[in-house]
């Protein structure tokens, strides 16, 4: 550690205009990507390379085995691990002010079924490789930092998400640790990971517990790989709403029935299906919607199907616009039905809201992207985030690196190595900036 | 037997204008109906009550039931049952001049899993009670008739149909009989049920077989219904194309893959499907067009529709203008292609002919109902049946009564019970006439 570097990052906050002498403090980023591609190991389809995606499901075998590794990149770092009753990871810096409250950063290595390799990978290591930078610089921050990375942020064999973060924020839904599946209820699977979830309210973190949260993520769509911009800074986590419909027609025959006389349920669901994607884009902004599930009774080639159920997913940062998008698609499903003598049920199943990234911290990344000489935008995350659990408790901001094709949740999922290094070092001096 | 009875037939046949001094000959409505209801125990689900459909799959135990319940019919009518290489159940009775070919005509007792009461049910009861109802008039007709119970006329568990009346016209596909589900081979499945696959070779039907077959049969559709017509006369069984299309989008996140950049495979799919509805009703005519079975992938809620597999259907008594439709649906189905940035592969995957019923043999039939002051239109069936295999062999014709609300293949099947008497007194007037 050198004072110039440490000026550096003050001087980013400060949004000081003073040049530096001498190039700002970096992460290992030969060593950020040893480990992503070791971690890759744990949860690999057989017979696969790096990187050809990871099946490391929350509190399964592979999990358990990456968690293992990352422990040991802790210790390498010599670092001390905690495990929360929740499993989750945290691993502390001490500050020079220890009354302070620590800036706490990280994310998770779960996968999906088929995930890919930088999925909650990439802002989990980085936030281990930036206590260790700082500790080989000598660098000691006048606010702790804690590293934090999330247990089971994906959805778990139990089918609920965000287990981790929400049960450290004390979010989880009465009876959701008493969920059984593949024979464990969530409580003992929290237990397979060392977690203790009897101390769940002890440990359960409160406001105030941290000074800021940030989280860098891979984007998972397109729009930075498209425009070639180096880092995102998160505007905040989109509000979700989802509906399922049940159409109701008359399954008959397919070779019998007149077509004036048919009730095709499949006929409602294709317009109901095409009117969503309409009405989602006839204003502009980047709302999306979404039917991604689809089910044919009785689903026979020579059958005219009598009922379909189908999910729709609607999500903005606007849970308001959200609102009028819903109010929308009912009236046009109402108008379908009464069109194709079919009925249509649709009934509300979710209702996320939006959690916003806080104004100064995103102002904070983007101040650091500037000082770094990196192109960036502004942009909303799709996609949920243990980030959005912390910003119900304080101040969130969220760092993006660019998604090759805009593909996650794939094997198929890539971030280039170098935009890897620049987001990890967009963290570190964020990170920084916000522990004076 | 009355000699007046003979000449009505003949009047019939002669298209004659001279008044009958008494009323026609009539089958026993009473005896149909009480029969229809005694077969339907046999696959009858459990708890279950006339009617409430059946599930009697071709060579099942129900079957099997079923099968030794009619022979018990034949046995109490005093007739002599022959049971053929594939099964099917054979019921002559010998007529003045023993050197002509019978006049052939049945249907099926099998039914489809949840079926019906009435589909192949009333055209196989009312050809055995014609045989009982001449035996017991002591009317010899001058050709020889013959009753056929055609063994699995429904998709059976190998999942192909007319396995009877194919296997009795050496129709069967290279390799069929040989084909396992649950454990038999259909060879073995016939054997069940009395056949002797072996001998298939010497039992066959030929050309000249028959002097004329005919079936009645359920509608299965509502036109008739909704007209209030008791007698349809099938014009032909239709033509069907099948096409399976294989959509290729790219499946992503659908909370952050912007609307712009998708690659729906679903919303594809829509526009297809409507698209089959639209071409198929823009031009009048009985053809019908329909996607039945539609499958999604990865079908998930929160991720865009990477691929779906649907079934298109086509059907119409002229094969040419199902060429037409095909064609058009494919050029649609390549421009959605491009407005969606899918790729779109359509392939045929069957062709069946039509099979046209015999001119004289519909004038005959239609000269029955106005003789029995029946109201009556022509049709074609849009379903299929054993008479269109027959048809490849010699003179055919079918006699349609109503379904109530185009109901069929569903426990709600239903033909009013004054329907079933009309279109058996229709049949066995048809035959007299084609048996002289």
């Amino acid at each position: 550690m050198t004072r110039r570097e440490l000026l550096t990052s003050l001087s980013v906050l400060a949004g000081s205009r003073a040049a530096c002498a001498g190039p700002p403090l970096e992460i290992s980023a030969t060593r950020l990507r040893r480990q992503i591609e070791s971690l890759s190991l744990y949860g690999r389809p057989a017979g696969g390379n790096f990187p050809d995606g990871v099946s490391r499901i929350g509190y399964s075998d592979a999990d358990i085995a990456g968690r293992k590794y990352l422990l040991s990149l802790v210790a390498e770092a010599r670092l001390k691990a905690r495990i929360d009753a929740a499993g989750n990871i945290f691993v502390r810096a001490a500050g020079q002010d220890a009354a302070l409250s620590p800036v706490l950063f990280g994310s998770h290595i779960d996968s999906v079924p088929s995930g890919g390799n930088f999925d909650g990978d990439l802002g989990s290591l980085a936030a281990i490789e930036i206590l260790r930078v700082l500790g080989e610089n000598g660098i000691v921050t006048r606010r702790p930092l804690e590293a934090a990375v999330w247990s089971c942020e994906e959805a778990s064999f139990h089918g609920n998400a965000l287990n981790g973060s929400r049960a450290a924020a004390g979010k989880l839904r009465p009876g959701e640790l008493d969920g059984v599946s593949r024979g464990l209820t969530l409580a003992e699977s929290m237990r397979r990971i060392g977690g203790d979830p009897a101390r769940l309210d002890e440990t359960q973190l409160r406001g105030g517990a941290f000074h800021a949260y940030l989280e860098l993520h891979i984007e998972q769509g397109g729009t930075m790989d498209k425009e070639a911009t180096s880092i995102g800074i998160v505007e905040g986590i989109v509000a979700l709403d989802h509906y399922d419909a049940v159409i109701t027609g008359m399954a008959n025959h397919a070779g019998t029935t007149p077509m004036a006389d048919r009730q095709d349920a499949l006929i409602a669901a294709a317009h109901l299906t095409l009117a969503v994607r309409e009405l989602v884009t006839q204003e502009p902004g980047p709302q999306v919607g979404t039917v991604g599930r689809l089910d044919v009774e009785p689903n026979a080639p020579n059958v005219v199907p009598g009922r379909v159920r189908l999910g729709i997913d609607l999500r903005d940062l606007s849970s308001e616009k959200l609102r009028r998008l819903g109010a929308a698609i009912r009236a046009r499903a109402s108008a379908i039905g009464e069109q194709t003598r079919t009925q249509i049920v649709l009934t509300q199943t979710q209702h996320a809201e939006p959690a916003l990234a806080t104004p100064e911290v995103q102002a904070v990344i983007q101040r650091t992207a500037e000082h770094l000489k990196l192109s960036h935008r502004s942009l909303p995350s799709g996609a949920v985030h243990d980030a959005q659990v912390m910003a119900a408790l304080g101040r969130m901001g969220m760092i993006f690196v660019p998604s090759v094709g805009g593909i996650s949740h794939s094997p198929k999922e890539l971030t280039a190595w170098e935009d890897c290094a620049r987001g990890a070092n967009v963290l570190l001096h964020s990170v920084l900036a916000l522990a004076v």
